[in-house]
């Protein structure tokens, strides 16, 4: 992860919402899960600098995107009662793959979170994200 | 947000709790979820200074009354996961238009919460005192 | 403590901080340390509603005002390395005794705290509620 | 406070972290203390997503540069123990006036915070960017 190439995928993020019609948060965190880049469109909840950095600190603490993380902690599901406090378990977290790899391997090297729209909206966000980042 | 307002909405959610038969706490917040104001009924539950700033949190933050909020975390639910220091998602959260706005825009200037009493007596008293910043 | 005294003690602790010309945030906790009334001036600082409880919860946690703490906490003092999620260790919080009482004894009932003045500003206005209760 | 300001706001601060030689993050909050932008630089330490908007928020909390509170909360100092979730009372957190103020009114709009590089690097960064808020 890059810091150039994080402002590039929060913009992504941002013109798709523009689209939406949608007022989002957009964070990007490297494979350790810590922040590099975020920006909070005007007017956009509160709320978007907890669950944006949140969806992808869960993303790539999971290596997986959070909407599918999503069925997995119902109850009876297999992660049913994962906790912790930067947790956040539904669609708008994206993990990244290598660049070039364009497929999720084994590593991942950082992820993409959006919240402030409805969830399909803020899915959609984050890939517009990471279909960058799979392009670099 | 003023603090005089915020005093009146304490009031206004009091005076109905006492309709109610209940013993409530409220709390004001403004659009930062920072709070103005609050009142804790003699009787109360020592719970209050937790819950009634939550959810006043709560509803500024995602600009929806907690009580809609409920069904959207419920397992299976959209929302199902949403996690943060200061959430409570069941209902007794309101939030607040602009005043003379009346109705919910993209805008909020703060939330009320209210806990104590049955969920609908809580409910019953945030409505009471938003009401009054309704007609502010 | 019983909130329309707490909310008189918060009236007369906002009328002191007109009279300093500071802008405060005052908060009443019962035996308990929990909260009974908060209030926040229009323009105090958005860290009022954590310092001002966190006074009064330190004043009722350790039956002393906050400013007399201050010193016991200086590295070498005899509560030095004293923390807590609430602890706030300067002058602003002023325990309460029994009513009709005047001095303290070994009962507290509760505490007044303030925050947003200087540290002397907002022990005068602790004080000043705090009179409000000796004089109950 | 708007992201298109925040974003420069941000690039003047790793403007001036390249001149000094530091790598840093850098963080924008509003008058709420809630994150508006934030961006790290590739290299600099994984600290910088809690350290930047901790500044950014005690900067707006308390309305003065954390540089200022930093003798204030010394041993013996009259702000000695102050304690919070985001308290860093250390230079590199600077508050933002209402444009065309210049100076600190008894408003703030926001803050900028910086942490990475030495404390002065980060109080210079952050007034690079400062410096672009009271332009504007």
């Amino acid at each position: 992860m890059n810091l150039e190439l994080a402002l590039r995928m929060c913009e992504a993020a941002v013109r798709q919402a523009a689209r939406e019609g949608a007022l989002i948060s957009v964070a990007v965190v490297d494979a350790g899960g810590h922040l590099v880049a975020f920006q909070r469109m005007d007017g956009a909840r509160i709320t978007g600098p907890v669950l944006a950095p949140g969806k992808a600190y869960t993303a790539v603490a999971h290596r997986m995107p959070t909407a599918d993380l999503a069925p997995l902690v119902l109850p009876g599901g297999e992660l049913y009662g994962l906790a912790g406090d930067r947790y956040v378990c539904f669609g708008g977290g994206v993990p990244l793959g290598e660049p070039g790899d364009g497929r999720m391997g084994s590593e991942v090297a950082g992820a993409v979170g959006v919240s402030g729209g409805t969830v399909s909206q803020d899915v959609a966000c984050a890939e517009a994200a990471a279909a960058l980042w799979e392009g670099a």
